[in-house]
């Protein structure tokens, strides 16, 4: 059960943007530069930061939803996800999506975990200054959404299937629109 | 030094907001909605939550900056937060503050470790559904810009002196004119 008196009906941070649409407004909108934005880096690569992050985070809310968002975008599908949830370096992602995914988890630690080893790898498989930029903060928005929907203990279905429809329409509508 | 190009002459997150505006839009407005909107926590005991997360985050501009603005907008100034930092329960604050210092102390750690008893804690000592939720986020947050600023080794002097004009500035002018 949530921790506040939240809408019954809406599971994870859907029940917590319809609570408080004051910082749902700016936290919708930094998704949507993140995920959605302009990018070197497909939607399908972005999404993926924050399935494995959120996965690692052991946060069921977020690694579901955007697992089922990833595997509309990638053309692997959902193997892609469970591939990448399992082993980052077995994926069957780009040598550049794998060196980035490394700096992902690395800041899922803390900041200080990010070295420059780590950023010299995402470099020689030509990461760009703006990607390795956009995944440290995709990953850090991750470790706060994760915080967000569990520290208030939202409701959340533990069943890959059951957020299907949702991948399909944050895809669709992005996240200005929930 | 940074592990991107930044500009040298901007520490933290200011060096951060000024390569990608894009990302600093939403990041200004949320910092602007949780820590100056209304709210029934003052802006010195909001400041303190940041200030204190960042701390055991060992964040070093975090917690420094946001150490400067707690200690201009709280009555006792730098020694509150100097202990608070040490020890929540011995900080010169409400008890209530200190039990809300816990639940974010518990989100820092990950959303699972928001327990039952630390949230009944907190309504113990008169907390809001709202109180609880703002608290939540903006230890989430903090997790989130930690790592952001730390995650790509932006430049941080480890004086506090040297982040009193910023305090100062924060408070006046809070965060979506950075």
């Amino acid at each position: 059960m949530p921790h506040i008196a939240l809408d019954e009906n809406l599971p994870g941070i859907a029940a917590l943007f319809a609570y408080r649409p004051e910082t749902a407004a700016p936290l919708g909108q930094l998704a949507e530069v993140l995920l959605r934005g302009p990018s070197s880096l497909s939607v399908g690569e972005r999404e993926l930061v924050g399935a494995v992050v959120s996965r690692r985070n052991d946060c069921t809310f977020c690694s579901r939803s955007h697992a089922a968002v990833a595997a509309e975008a990638l053309e692997g599908g959902m193997p892609v996800v469970e591939a990448a949830w399992e082993d980052v370096d077995g994926a069957p992602v780009s040598a550049k999506m794998k060196a980035l995914l490394h700096v992902a988890l690395a800041v899922r630690e803390g900041g200080k975990s990010v070295s420059e080893d780590l950023i010299a790898a995402a470099r020689a498989e030509d990461a760009t200054d703006v990607e390795i930029h956009d995944t440290v903060l995709i990953a850090a928005a991750f470790c706060m959404l994760n915080r967000y929907v569990d520290g208030l203990a939202t409701l959340a279905p533990d069943d890959q299937d059951a957020y299907k429809g949702t991948g399909v329409r944050l895809l669709e509508n992005g996240y200005t629109r929930l």
